[in-house]
Protein backbone atom coordinates (compact mmCIF):
# COMPACT_ATOMS: atom_id res chain seq x y z
CA UNK A 1 0.00 0.00 0.00
CA UNK A 2 1.26 3.64 -0.83
CA UNK A 3 3.49 6.00 1.08
CA UNK A 4 1.26 9.33 1.76
CA UNK A 5 2.92 12.63 0.42
CA UNK A 6 0.13 15.36 1.16
CA UNK A 7 -3.12 15.54 2.66
CA UNK A 8 -5.94 18.06 2.04
CA UNK A 9 -6.14 20.54 5.39
CA UNK A 10 -9.15 20.44 7.12
CA UNK A 11 -9.32 23.03 9.92
CA UNK A 12 -12.42 24.61 11.80
CA UNK A 13 -13.22 28.12 11.12
CA UNK A 14 -15.72 30.50 13.35
CA UNK A 15 -18.08 33.12 11.86
CA UNK A 16 -19.03 36.00 14.20
CA UNK A 17 -21.36 38.66 12.99
CA UNK A 18 -22.45 41.16 15.18
CA UNK A 19 -20.18 40.12 17.89
CA UNK A 20 -21.83 36.63 18.04
CA UNK A 21 -20.76 33.45 16.87
CA UNK A 22 -22.73 32.39 14.02
CA UNK A 23 -21.45 29.24 12.65
CA UNK A 24 -18.35 27.17 12.91
CA UNK A 25 -16.93 25.25 9.50
CA UNK A 26 -14.88 23.02 8.69
CA UNK A 27 -12.87 24.15 5.48
CA UNK A 28 -9.81 24.11 3.64
CA UNK A 29 -8.31 27.13 4.87
CA UNK A 30 -8.43 29.67 1.88
CA UNK A 31 -10.30 32.41 0.70
CA UNK A 32 -11.78 32.26 4.12
CA UNK A 33 -13.52 35.86 3.30
CA UNK A 34 -15.28 34.55 0.41
CA UNK A 35 -16.25 31.73 2.80
CA UNK A 36 -18.13 34.07 5.30
CA UNK A 37 -19.67 36.10 2.84
CA UNK A 38 -21.07 33.16 0.79
CA UNK A 39 -21.96 31.22 4.29
CA UNK A 40 -24.23 34.32 5.07
CA UNK A 41 -25.63 34.71 1.50
CA UNK A 42 -26.81 30.76 1.73
CA UNK A 43 -28.28 30.76 4.98
CA UNK A 44 -30.28 34.47 3.70
CA UNK A 45 -28.85 36.64 6.19
CA UNK A 46 -27.06 39.13 3.63
CA UNK A 47 -27.80 39.55 -0.17
CA UNK A 48 -25.85 42.88 -1.61
CA UNK A 49 -22.44 43.98 -1.11
CA UNK A 50 -23.11 46.90 1.07
CA UNK A 51 -24.28 44.38 3.86
CA UNK A 52 -21.35 43.42 5.02
CA UNK A 53 -19.30 46.74 5.07
CA UNK A 54 -16.30 44.71 6.96
CA UNK A 55 -15.39 40.87 7.18
CA UNK A 56 -11.86 40.72 9.12
CA UNK A 57 -9.77 38.10 11.04
CA UNK A 58 -9.83 38.27 14.34
CA UNK A 59 -6.77 39.13 16.21
CA UNK A 60 -8.36 39.39 19.93
CA UNK A 61 -10.23 36.19 20.94
CA UNK A 62 -8.27 33.53 21.69
CA UNK A 63 -4.38 35.48 22.25
CA UNK A 64 -2.94 32.25 20.41
CA UNK A 65 -1.77 33.28 16.62
CA UNK A 66 -2.40 30.27 15.19
CA UNK A 67 -6.25 30.99 16.38
CA UNK A 68 -6.46 34.01 15.16
CA UNK A 69 -6.82 32.99 11.03
CA UNK A 70 -9.60 30.15 12.38
CA UNK A 71 -11.83 33.59 13.38
CA UNK A 72 -13.70 35.77 11.02
CA UNK A 73 -15.64 38.75 12.28
CA UNK A 74 -18.31 40.27 9.88
CA UNK A 75 -19.75 43.74 10.59
CA UNK A 76 -23.45 43.88 9.20
CA UNK A 77 -24.88 46.74 8.23
CA UNK A 78 -27.06 48.01 10.57
CA UNK A 79 -30.37 48.05 7.67
CA UNK A 80 -30.57 43.89 8.26
CA UNK A 81 -32.28 42.07 10.37
CA UNK A 82 -29.91 40.46 13.09
CA UNK A 83 -29.38 37.16 11.74
CA UNK A 84 -30.40 34.19 13.62
CA UNK A 85 -27.10 31.78 14.45
CA UNK A 86 -27.18 29.46 11.84
CA UNK A 87 -28.47 25.82 11.98
CA UNK A 88 -30.24 25.38 14.87
CA UNK A 89 -32.68 23.15 15.58
CA UNK A 90 -30.36 21.20 13.72
CA UNK A 91 -31.40 19.69 10.28
CA UNK A 92 -28.78 17.60 8.80
CA UNK A 93 -27.88 14.79 6.21
CA UNK A 94 -26.34 15.37 2.55
CA UNK A 95 -23.91 18.20 3.11
CA UNK A 96 -25.98 19.09 5.98
CA UNK A 97 -28.72 21.69 5.98
CA UNK A 98 -28.64 23.72 8.40
CA UNK A 99 -31.08 26.46 9.58
CA UNK A 100 -33.83 25.26 7.07
CA UNK A 101 -36.97 23.54 7.45
CA UNK A 102 -38.86 22.76 4.34
CA UNK A 103 -38.26 23.67 0.92
CA UNK A 104 -41.04 26.85 1.57
CA UNK A 105 -38.59 27.97 3.65
CA UNK A 106 -36.10 28.13 1.22
CA UNK A 107 -38.08 29.59 -1.20
CA UNK A 108 -39.36 32.11 1.58
CA UNK A 109 -35.50 32.79 2.00
CA UNK A 110 -34.58 33.89 -1.27
CA UNK A 111 -33.86 36.93 -2.25
CA UNK A 112 -34.07 37.12 -6.21
CA UNK A 113 -36.74 36.12 -8.51
CA UNK A 114 -35.66 33.34 -10.50
CA UNK A 115 -34.56 34.45 -14.18
CA UNK A 116 -36.88 33.40 -16.95
CA UNK A 117 -36.21 29.74 -19.07
CA UNK A 118 -34.84 31.35 -22.13
CA UNK A 119 -31.69 29.08 -23.43
CA UNK A 120 -28.57 30.16 -22.32
CA UNK A 121 -25.98 27.83 -23.11
CA UNK A 122 -25.16 25.19 -25.75
CA UNK A 123 -24.67 21.37 -24.67
CA UNK A 124 -21.40 21.01 -26.40
CA UNK A 125 -20.41 23.71 -24.06
CA UNK A 126 -22.23 22.42 -20.70
CA UNK A 127 -20.42 18.94 -20.85
CA UNK A 128 -16.89 20.33 -21.28
CA UNK A 129 -17.32 22.57 -18.07
CA UNK A 130 -16.12 19.46 -15.98
CA UNK A 131 -13.11 19.37 -18.10
CA UNK A 132 -12.07 22.56 -17.93
CA UNK A 133 -13.05 22.78 -13.79
CA UNK A 134 -9.99 19.88 -14.25
CA UNK A 135 -7.51 21.76 -15.96
CA UNK A 136 -7.52 24.69 -13.55
CA UNK A 137 -7.61 23.06 -10.36
CA UNK A 138 -4.67 23.60 -8.22
CA UNK A 139 -4.91 21.26 -5.08
CA UNK A 140 -7.05 18.34 -6.53
CA UNK A 141 -4.42 16.32 -8.28
CA UNK A 142 -2.05 17.11 -4.83
CA UNK A 143 -3.87 15.18 -2.63
CA UNK A 144 -7.21 13.70 -3.72
CA UNK A 145 -10.49 14.51 -1.82
CA UNK A 146 -10.88 17.66 -2.28
CA UNK A 147 -14.13 19.13 -4.47
CA UNK A 148 -14.30 22.09 -6.58
CA UNK A 149 -16.74 24.62 -7.49
CA UNK A 150 -16.53 27.02 -10.85
CA UNK A 151 -18.11 29.56 -11.98
CA UNK A 152 -18.76 29.77 -15.68
CA UNK A 153 -20.09 32.05 -18.17
CA UNK A 154 -22.46 30.47 -21.36
CA UNK A 155 -19.83 30.49 -23.71
CA UNK A 156 -17.54 28.43 -20.63
CA UNK A 157 -15.33 31.05 -19.58
CA UNK A 158 -14.27 30.67 -15.97
CA UNK A 159 -14.85 33.52 -13.87
CA UNK A 160 -14.39 31.72 -10.52
CA UNK A 161 -12.88 28.26 -9.10
CA UNK A 162 -12.65 27.29 -5.47
CA UNK A 163 -11.77 24.51 -4.03
CA UNK A 164 -12.80 22.59 -0.60
CA UNK A 165 -12.44 19.60 1.34
CA UNK A 166 -16.34 20.37 1.24
CA UNK A 167 -18.78 20.98 -1.92
CA UNK A 168 -20.68 23.47 -0.24
CA UNK A 169 -18.07 25.13 1.38
CA UNK A 170 -16.54 25.87 -2.22
CA UNK A 171 -20.02 27.20 -3.61
CA UNK A 172 -20.17 29.46 -0.77
CA UNK A 173 -16.20 30.45 -1.74
CA UNK A 174 -17.64 31.05 -4.70
CA UNK A 175 -21.35 33.15 -4.48
CA UNK A 176 -19.22 35.07 -1.26
CA UNK A 177 -16.50 36.14 -4.08
CA UNK A 178 -19.50 36.93 -6.21
CA UNK A 179 -21.57 39.39 -3.28
CA UNK A 180 -17.78 40.87 -2.32
CA UNK A 181 -17.30 41.49 -6.24
CA UNK A 182 -20.86 43.10 -6.42
CA UNK A 183 -22.13 40.70 -8.78
CA UNK A 184 -24.97 39.19 -7.12
CA UNK A 185 -27.97 37.86 -8.24
CA UNK A 186 -25.06 35.77 -10.63
CA UNK A 187 -27.68 36.12 -13.33
CA UNK A 188 -26.14 34.19 -17.02
CA UNK A 189 -24.30 32.15 -15.03
CA UNK A 190 -23.57 28.54 -14.56
CA UNK A 191 -22.28 26.75 -11.58
CA UNK A 192 -20.40 23.47 -12.26
CA UNK A 193 -19.94 21.26 -8.93
CA UNK A 194 -17.52 17.77 -8.96
CA UNK A 195 -19.36 14.90 -7.26
CA UNK A 196 -23.28 14.66 -6.62
CA UNK A 197 -25.70 17.57 -6.32
CA UNK A 198 -27.53 17.31 -3.26
CA UNK A 199 -30.67 19.51 -1.92
CA UNK A 200 -28.15 21.71 -0.33
CA UNK A 201 -26.37 22.84 -3.47
CA UNK A 202 -29.39 23.97 -5.32
CA UNK A 203 -30.35 25.57 -2.05
CA UNK A 204 -27.56 27.64 -2.27
CA UNK A 205 -27.62 27.85 -5.85
CA UNK A 206 -30.84 29.19 -5.50
CA UNK A 207 -30.25 31.79 -3.20
CA UNK A 208 -27.33 33.53 -5.24
CA UNK A 209 -29.53 33.60 -8.27
CA UNK A 210 -27.30 31.30 -10.48
CA UNK A 211 -29.63 30.08 -13.15
CA UNK A 212 -27.43 26.87 -14.11
CA UNK A 213 -26.36 23.93 -11.75
CA UNK A 214 -24.41 20.91 -13.01
CA UNK A 215 -22.79 17.90 -10.75
CA UNK A 216 -21.07 15.05 -11.90
CA UNK A 217 -22.93 12.17 -10.37
CA UNK A 218 -26.95 12.12 -10.42
CA UNK A 219 -28.61 14.37 -7.73
CA UNK A 220 -31.31 12.89 -5.31
CA UNK A 221 -35.09 13.47 -5.54
CA UNK A 222 -35.08 16.66 -3.21
CA UNK A 223 -32.50 17.84 -5.38
CA UNK A 224 -34.62 17.81 -8.51
CA UNK A 225 -38.17 18.78 -6.76
CA UNK A 226 -36.17 22.38 -5.58
CA UNK A 227 -34.66 22.87 -8.67
CA UNK A 228 -37.61 22.37 -10.60
CA UNK A 229 -39.58 24.73 -8.44
CA UNK A 230 -36.74 27.20 -7.72
CA UNK A 231 -36.32 27.98 -11.84
CA UNK A 232 -32.82 25.93 -11.47
CA UNK A 233 -31.73 24.02 -14.64
CA UNK A 234 -30.23 20.73 -13.34
CA UNK A 235 -27.39 18.63 -15.13
CA UNK A 236 -25.03 16.65 -14.77
CA UNK A 237 -22.58 15.74 -16.84
CA UNK A 238 -20.55 12.70 -16.82
CA UNK A 239 -16.62 12.18 -16.11
CA UNK A 240 -16.89 9.81 -19.59
CA UNK A 241 -18.52 12.93 -21.38
CA UNK A 242 -22.08 12.21 -21.39
CA UNK A 243 -25.09 14.36 -19.92
CA UNK A 244 -28.05 14.47 -18.20
CA UNK A 245 -31.17 17.53 -17.75
CA UNK A 246 -33.22 16.75 -14.19
CA UNK A 247 -35.17 20.16 -14.73
CA UNK A 248 -35.98 23.42 -17.01
CA UNK A 249 -33.71 22.18 -20.03
CA UNK A 250 -35.24 24.68 -21.79
CA UNK A 251 -31.82 26.55 -20.91
CA UNK A 252 -29.87 24.35 -22.11
CA UNK A 253 -29.61 24.26 -26.45
CA UNK A 254 -28.93 21.09 -27.99
CA UNK B 1 -28.50 14.23 -23.07
CA UNK B 2 -29.60 10.99 -21.88
CA UNK B 3 -33.24 10.58 -20.16
CA UNK B 4 -34.03 10.50 -16.57
CA UNK B 5 -35.18 7.00 -15.16
CA UNK B 6 -34.59 6.78 -11.93
CA UNK B 7 -33.94 8.84 -9.30
CA UNK B 8 -32.78 8.39 -6.04
CA UNK B 9 -35.05 9.21 -3.00
CA UNK B 10 -34.33 11.92 -0.19
CA UNK B 11 -36.87 13.04 2.39
CA UNK B 12 -36.75 14.80 5.62
CA UNK B 13 -37.21 12.91 8.75
CA UNK B 14 -37.34 14.14 12.20
CA UNK B 15 -36.66 12.35 15.21
CA UNK B 16 -38.38 13.12 18.48
CA UNK B 17 -36.55 11.66 21.82
CA UNK B 18 -38.62 11.74 24.92
CA UNK B 19 -41.41 14.01 23.41
CA UNK B 20 -38.90 16.80 22.11
CA UNK B 21 -37.78 17.56 18.46
CA UNK B 22 -33.87 16.68 18.48
CA UNK B 23 -33.06 16.68 15.14
CA UNK B 24 -34.42 16.84 11.15
CA UNK B 25 -32.16 14.79 8.94
CA UNK B 26 -32.48 14.53 5.08
CA UNK B 27 -32.67 10.80 4.07
CA UNK B 28 -33.02 7.85 1.76
CA UNK B 29 -36.24 6.63 3.46
CA UNK B 30 -35.73 2.70 4.50
CA UNK B 31 -33.91 1.63 7.52
CA UNK B 32 -35.78 4.60 9.39
CA UNK B 33 -35.64 2.81 12.98
CA UNK B 34 -31.48 2.49 12.48
CA UNK B 35 -30.96 5.47 11.22
CA UNK B 36 -32.88 7.01 14.32
CA UNK B 37 -31.00 4.84 16.86
CA UNK B 38 -27.44 5.36 15.26
CA UNK B 39 -27.86 9.03 14.96
CA UNK B 40 -28.75 9.18 18.79
CA UNK B 41 -25.29 6.94 19.01
CA UNK B 42 -23.15 9.34 16.61
CA UNK B 43 -24.56 12.03 18.95
CA UNK B 44 -23.04 10.24 22.15
CA UNK B 45 -27.08 10.34 23.48
CA UNK B 46 -27.01 6.29 23.31
CA UNK B 47 -24.29 3.56 23.61
CA UNK B 48 -26.60 0.68 24.78
CA UNK B 49 -29.25 -1.30 23.46
CA UNK B 50 -31.27 -0.75 26.91
CA UNK B 51 -30.76 2.90 26.84
CA UNK B 52 -33.56 2.97 23.87
CA UNK B 53 -36.33 0.72 24.50
CA UNK B 54 -38.63 1.87 22.00
CA UNK B 55 -38.72 3.36 18.49
CA UNK B 56 -42.00 3.90 16.74
CA UNK B 57 -43.19 6.10 13.42
CA UNK B 58 -45.41 8.40 14.98
CA UNK B 59 -49.05 8.57 14.00
CA UNK B 60 -50.45 11.34 15.66
CA UNK B 61 -48.41 14.88 14.90
CA UNK B 62 -49.43 15.76 11.32
CA UNK B 63 -52.79 13.71 11.04
CA UNK B 64 -51.62 13.18 7.33
CA UNK B 65 -50.26 9.34 6.61
CA UNK B 66 -47.95 10.34 4.26
CA UNK B 67 -46.08 12.46 6.94
CA UNK B 68 -46.57 9.35 9.42
CA UNK B 69 -43.50 7.78 7.96
CA UNK B 70 -41.08 10.69 8.10
CA UNK B 71 -41.44 11.22 12.01
CA UNK B 72 -39.65 8.91 14.38
CA UNK B 73 -40.19 8.89 17.99
CA UNK B 74 -37.76 6.96 20.53
CA UNK B 75 -38.42 6.52 24.13
CA UNK B 76 -35.06 6.84 26.19
CA UNK B 77 -34.37 4.67 29.08
CA UNK B 78 -34.49 7.19 32.33
CA UNK B 79 -30.84 6.13 33.19
CA UNK B 80 -29.40 7.93 30.49
CA UNK B 81 -29.22 12.10 30.73
CA UNK B 82 -31.83 13.82 28.52
CA UNK B 83 -29.91 14.66 25.52
CA UNK B 84 -29.76 17.94 24.31
CA UNK B 85 -31.36 18.76 20.82
CA UNK B 86 -28.41 18.42 18.25
CA UNK B 87 -26.32 20.36 16.18
CA UNK B 88 -26.35 23.83 18.37
CA UNK B 89 -24.84 25.74 17.44
CA UNK B 90 -23.90 24.68 14.28
CA UNK B 91 -20.95 23.35 13.22
CA UNK B 92 -21.21 22.57 9.79
CA UNK B 93 -18.95 21.62 6.57
CA UNK B 94 -17.68 18.42 5.25
CA UNK B 95 -20.66 15.68 5.93
CA UNK B 96 -21.66 18.65 8.51
CA UNK B 97 -20.33 18.62 12.39
CA UNK B 98 -23.25 18.79 14.32
CA UNK B 99 -23.48 19.46 17.54
CA UNK B 100 -19.38 19.48 18.77
CA UNK B 101 -17.33 22.02 18.90
CA UNK B 102 -13.82 20.39 18.97
CA UNK B 103 -11.85 17.25 18.66
CA UNK B 104 -11.44 17.13 22.52
CA UNK B 105 -15.43 17.07 22.68
CA UNK B 106 -15.22 13.95 20.81
CA UNK B 107 -12.91 12.06 22.55
CA UNK B 108 -14.61 12.93 26.07
CA UNK B 109 -17.80 12.01 24.25
CA UNK B 110 -16.81 8.21 22.95
CA UNK B 111 -18.31 5.77 25.56
CA UNK B 112 -15.43 3.28 24.71
CA UNK B 113 -11.90 2.76 25.14
CA UNK B 114 -10.04 2.19 21.60
CA UNK B 115 -9.08 -1.72 20.98
CA UNK B 116 -5.31 -2.09 21.25
CA UNK B 117 -4.05 -1.64 17.98
CA UNK B 118 -3.49 -5.41 17.07
CA UNK B 119 -2.61 -6.98 13.81
CA UNK B 120 -6.60 -7.52 12.26
CA UNK B 121 -7.12 -7.79 8.67
CA UNK B 122 -4.93 -8.82 5.88
CA UNK B 123 -3.94 -6.16 3.22
CA UNK B 124 -5.49 -8.20 0.65
CA UNK B 125 -9.32 -8.40 2.69
CA UNK B 126 -9.08 -4.84 2.77
CA UNK B 127 -8.09 -3.75 -0.58
CA UNK B 128 -11.20 -6.73 -1.64
CA UNK B 129 -13.64 -4.54 1.00
CA UNK B 130 -14.98 -2.11 -1.72
CA UNK B 131 -15.44 -4.64 -4.59
CA UNK B 132 -17.61 -7.10 -2.01
CA UNK B 133 -19.56 -4.18 -0.81
CA UNK B 134 -20.41 -3.01 -4.62
CA UNK B 135 -21.78 -6.68 -5.23
CA UNK B 136 -23.82 -6.23 -2.63
CA UNK B 137 -25.25 -2.61 -3.84
CA UNK B 138 -29.16 -2.60 -4.49
CA UNK B 139 -29.60 1.03 -5.00
CA UNK B 140 -26.43 2.26 -6.29
CA UNK B 141 -26.89 0.61 -9.84
CA UNK B 142 -30.54 1.65 -10.36
CA UNK B 143 -30.17 5.70 -9.68
CA UNK B 144 -26.35 6.91 -9.22
CA UNK B 145 -25.47 9.41 -6.52
CA UNK B 146 -25.79 6.80 -3.69
CA UNK B 147 -23.78 6.14 -1.03
CA UNK B 148 -23.20 2.48 0.84
CA UNK B 149 -21.50 1.65 4.03
CA UNK B 150 -20.73 -1.91 4.93
CA UNK B 151 -19.62 -3.61 8.12
CA UNK B 152 -17.24 -6.85 7.94
CA UNK B 153 -15.46 -8.94 9.68
CA UNK B 154 -11.77 -9.69 9.45
CA UNK B 155 -12.19 -12.43 7.42
CA UNK B 156 -14.48 -10.28 4.53
CA UNK B 157 -17.46 -11.82 5.40
CA UNK B 158 -20.41 -8.56 4.93
CA UNK B 159 -22.12 -8.32 8.14
CA UNK B 160 -24.24 -5.07 7.45
CA UNK B 161 -24.92 -3.45 4.59
CA UNK B 162 -26.80 0.02 4.06
CA UNK B 163 -27.43 2.57 1.67
CA UNK B 164 -28.52 6.36 1.37
CA UNK B 165 -28.12 9.66 -0.69
CA UNK B 166 -25.72 10.91 2.71
CA UNK B 167 -22.69 8.57 3.41
CA UNK B 168 -23.52 9.98 7.24
CA UNK B 169 -26.66 8.21 7.47
CA UNK B 170 -25.46 5.28 5.43
CA UNK B 171 -22.89 5.10 8.68
CA UNK B 172 -25.72 5.47 11.47
CA UNK B 173 -27.43 2.76 9.66
CA UNK B 174 -25.41 0.32 10.27
CA UNK B 175 -24.00 1.84 13.94
CA UNK B 176 -28.32 1.94 14.62
CA UNK B 177 -28.51 -1.66 13.51
CA UNK B 178 -25.63 -2.69 15.83
CA UNK B 179 -26.81 -1.07 18.82
CA UNK B 180 -30.51 -2.45 18.10
CA UNK B 181 -28.73 -5.95 17.77
CA UNK B 182 -26.95 -5.46 21.11
CA UNK B 183 -23.07 -5.36 19.25
CA UNK B 184 -22.01 -2.39 20.36
CA UNK B 185 -19.28 -1.56 20.54
CA UNK B 186 -18.11 -3.14 17.14
CA UNK B 187 -15.22 -4.71 18.55
CA UNK B 188 -12.89 -6.48 16.08
CA UNK B 189 -14.39 -4.83 12.79
CA UNK B 190 -14.32 -3.02 9.50
CA UNK B 191 -15.88 -0.23 8.31
CA UNK B 192 -16.17 0.06 4.54
CA UNK B 193 -17.22 4.01 2.92
CA UNK B 194 -17.78 4.41 -0.20
CA UNK B 195 -15.96 8.53 -1.49
CA UNK B 196 -13.70 10.07 0.39
CA UNK B 197 -13.66 9.99 4.36
CA UNK B 198 -14.04 13.61 6.47
CA UNK B 199 -14.04 14.16 10.02
CA UNK B 200 -17.64 13.40 10.69
CA UNK B 201 -16.93 9.88 9.41
CA UNK B 202 -14.16 9.20 11.69
CA UNK B 203 -16.09 10.36 14.70
CA UNK B 204 -19.44 8.22 13.80
CA UNK B 205 -16.55 4.91 13.86
CA UNK B 206 -15.03 6.52 17.24
CA UNK B 207 -18.24 6.18 19.03
CA UNK B 208 -19.15 2.96 17.75
CA UNK B 209 -16.52 1.51 18.86
CA UNK B 210 -15.10 0.29 15.23
CA UNK B 211 -11.29 -0.21 15.03
CA UNK B 212 -10.60 0.10 11.39
CA UNK B 213 -12.41 2.45 8.88
CA UNK B 214 -11.72 2.74 4.92
CA UNK B 215 -12.77 4.78 2.37
CA UNK B 216 -12.25 4.98 -1.34
CA UNK B 217 -10.96 9.10 -1.83
CA UNK B 218 -8.11 10.91 0.69
CA UNK B 219 -9.02 11.71 3.97
CA UNK B 220 -8.55 15.36 5.04
CA UNK B 221 -6.06 16.82 7.37
CA UNK B 222 -8.13 16.46 10.80
CA UNK B 223 -9.77 13.23 9.47
CA UNK B 224 -6.37 11.59 9.97
CA UNK B 225 -5.63 13.50 12.80
CA UNK B 226 -8.81 12.62 14.73
CA UNK B 227 -8.06 8.71 14.08
CA UNK B 228 -4.35 8.79 15.40
CA UNK B 229 -6.28 10.36 18.53
CA UNK B 230 -8.48 7.91 18.39
CA UNK B 231 -6.98 4.36 17.62
CA UNK B 232 -8.69 4.08 14.48
CA UNK B 233 -7.23 2.83 11.72
CA UNK B 234 -7.57 4.47 8.84
CA UNK B 235 -6.91 3.33 5.16
CA UNK B 236 -8.15 4.41 1.68
CA UNK B 237 -9.34 1.26 -0.89
CA UNK B 238 -8.85 2.84 -4.29
CA UNK B 239 -11.80 1.58 -6.91
CA UNK B 240 -8.10 0.86 -8.98
CA UNK B 241 -6.90 -1.63 -6.49
CA UNK B 242 -4.30 0.10 -4.89
CA UNK B 243 -4.97 1.30 -1.01
CA UNK B 244 -3.02 3.77 1.62
CA UNK B 245 -2.58 3.72 5.34
CA UNK B 246 -3.01 6.76 7.28
CA UNK B 247 -3.17 5.86 10.47
CA UNK B 248 -2.88 2.76 13.10
CA UNK B 249 -1.31 0.83 10.24
CA UNK B 250 -0.36 -2.28 13.10
CA UNK B 251 -4.03 -3.18 12.46
CA UNK B 252 -3.25 -4.62 8.45
CA UNK B 253 -0.45 -7.27 8.18
CA UNK B 254 1.18 -7.15 4.56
Amino acid sequence: MREIVTLAVEEPMEIRADGRSYAVILRTPGDDMDLAAGYLVSEGAVWHRDHVPEICYCTTVSGKSEQDFNTLTVTLSPDIPEPEPAGSPAMTGVCGVSGTDSIGEVDAGAHFQAEPVMPLVGSEVLLSLNDRLGERRVLSGRTGGVDAAGLFSPSGELLCLREDVSRRNAVDKVVGWALREGRLPLRGSILQVTGAVCFDLVRRTAMAGIPVLAGTAAPSSLAVELAAGAGITLAVVDPGGGGALYAHSGRVEA
